[in-house]
């Protein structure tokens, strides 16, 4: 059931991100765990299940890496990409209680270890400490950036549960929900990068717009890949979109495409959450005949090629190649 | 069985401070509103739900109030003190959920009419807007003193629910928790006020060491009036805190002074929340054997002097009795 991206050029991963930024990360992680220290034996516990859980730092890799683009040499980015990885964390929290989820990256959630309590406040914890950092750092450009995002990704959340269990809810209606939950945190993590190294206007811009599409791009494949992926490389099970009622472009697309009868079984399963045996098979055999899936992943690809073409101003660099491997590596985990 | 507090002056209520801020109130009303507003409809109807269900607004008009103290004349205390609201409703909104709590201010908490997940992230939109004004004000310092609050109120949050059922938890074990949890909020909204007008490091001190004893002593009252104060008044029932195991003064002092007997009647009712018909009458009864809710009021008293002792190295004003008024009014709130 996977899907099959073909690529343009072979694949390689993130590895020179990696190499590029594993100084910087090392401080990061240091940044990460002692700030999630606290007295309160229960705050570090619940942080650091789900920051040690593998996930892969994209954001805060994100922000060094477009740090490093602009040829920042100060130390800010540091803190400024731990802020980045807590908003993320805090916000992970506070969605698994919202969608009761069991599983987060291949382990149980938080909330089932430690209660919703503690998932919500720990979330509050960490938000807070990315605050504290962000004013460490100084720039109030950041802070407004960051601050903002923080806003509009709450935003997006609400937006995704009024819209949620709408069979109806269209492509562009989908879109926004995505460019508020995810994009805005890609697209602030890579726009704090150049504006710590002073750069003017339009390479800030240029940054934010690489993140923006990049944050879709990684969200449509994540959609393909919770009906087409296998669990273990997500960390979730299949299906679980499908099973929490969630509308996501794989069935925005099914459904426009549907006949009639496939509508009444999407209202039946997603917006009356009356889900039987056998019906995730026959989702999957619905987005099969309708392409949904490939062409989720073909819409995340145009959003790839915008996030690569926004980047473009910059001469070439090694950073500027490890920020298009990233393209690559998101869009062709759908593999 | 209200708590009948003897008073050293005639109860003056805020009324003189009411006066005072009125015409920087309409404008924090004004920023609340236009704040809480999104294209996604359930955000502002969660938010005006809890914001218009008529609280006092205390901890804006303390930042208004301690600005007018210090002689500050700019416009940033009006977005400042919007943003403690919405700190102190962010808080309250995921209080709600984590205390599985059914009335907030005598109306429906807003988890009953809208679900815990609006709740979660509907606090979270109005914390990311408190901090998205505080950056508009463009004060690095007072940003560090209200984003250390959120991170320090989250953490006495989660200091609360790791000692939560325990009866033998001490009162400075308590004072810890609610000087994190409330009182840290009271003492930032008073920091800021003379931060903005640029006084001297003793006058800020000043002013938050009055903001911390009084969100200690407002906090005492306000377990009082949990077993003793009349619903309406407060808006919540009696015996709320009793019904969700909450260990507050009260019980920390009837558990210390009481018998072998008394103490399993608290292991049973809080620790392992047993709670059969009666026994709300019994706990009422067993407090006032040990005059529990008499002396948490007089311990709030104690707390309530120390706000005003702080405040003392300012020449006289109206506002200085006005910040003096809202002593007498918190701690005679138990009447």
């Amino acid at each position: 059931m996977g899907v099959v991206v073909p690529l343009e050029e072979k694949s390689t991963g993130i590895e020179r991100l990696n190499g590029l930024v594993a100084e910087a990360m090392a401080g990061v992680n240091k940044t990460i765990l002692a700030r999630t220290g606290s007295d309160v034996a229960m705050i570090p516990e619940v942080a650091n299940h789900l920051i040690s859980s593998g996930g892969k730092r994209l954001r805060p890799m994100l922000t060094l890496a477009t740090a490093g683009l602009c040829g920042y040499t100060g130390e800010g980015h540091i803190k400024l990409a731990a802020s980045v990885e807590f908003m993320h964390t805090a916000t992970l929290l506070h969605d698994d209680v919202v969608d009761e989820s069991d599983m987060r990256r291949g382990k149980l959630a938080a909330r089932m270890l430690w209660g919703n309590e503690a998932s919500v406040l720990v979330g509050d914890f960490l938000l807070g400490q990315a605050f504290k950092m962000m004013v460490e750092v100084g720039s109030l450009q950041c802070l407004d950036v960051l601050s903002s995002a923080a806003a509009v990704i709450a935003e997006g959340e609400v937006m995704q549960l009024s819209a949620a269990k709408d069979t109806q809810t269209s492509e562009d209606a989908y879109l926004e929900v995505i460019r508020a939950k995810t994009a805005a945190l890609f697209a602030a993590a890579c726009e704090v990068g150049p504006i710590l190294a002073g750069r003017a206007k339009a390479d800030v811009e240029a940054c934010r717009g690489y993140g923006a599409n990049l944050g879709i791009a990684f969200q449509l494949i994540d959609d393909a890949l919770d009906y087409g992926g296998s669990a273990a490389k997500l960390g979730k099970n299949v299906g679980d979109d499908f099973r929490e009622g969630k509308i996501t472009l794989p069935v925005v697309l099914s459904f426009r495409r549907g006949t009639e009868a496939e509508r009444d079984f999407w209202r039946r399963t997603l917006e009356r959450g009356e889900i039987a045996d056998g019906d995730l098979e026959t989702a999957l055999a619905t987005m099969k005949k309708h392409r949904a899936l490939e062409d989720t992943v073909e819409r995340a690809r145009h959003y790839g090629a915008m996030a690569r073409d926004a980047l473009e101003l910059f001469p070439a660099s090694q950073w500027k190649r490890a920020l298009f491997d990233v393209v690559d590596f998101c869009v062709s985990r759908a593999h």
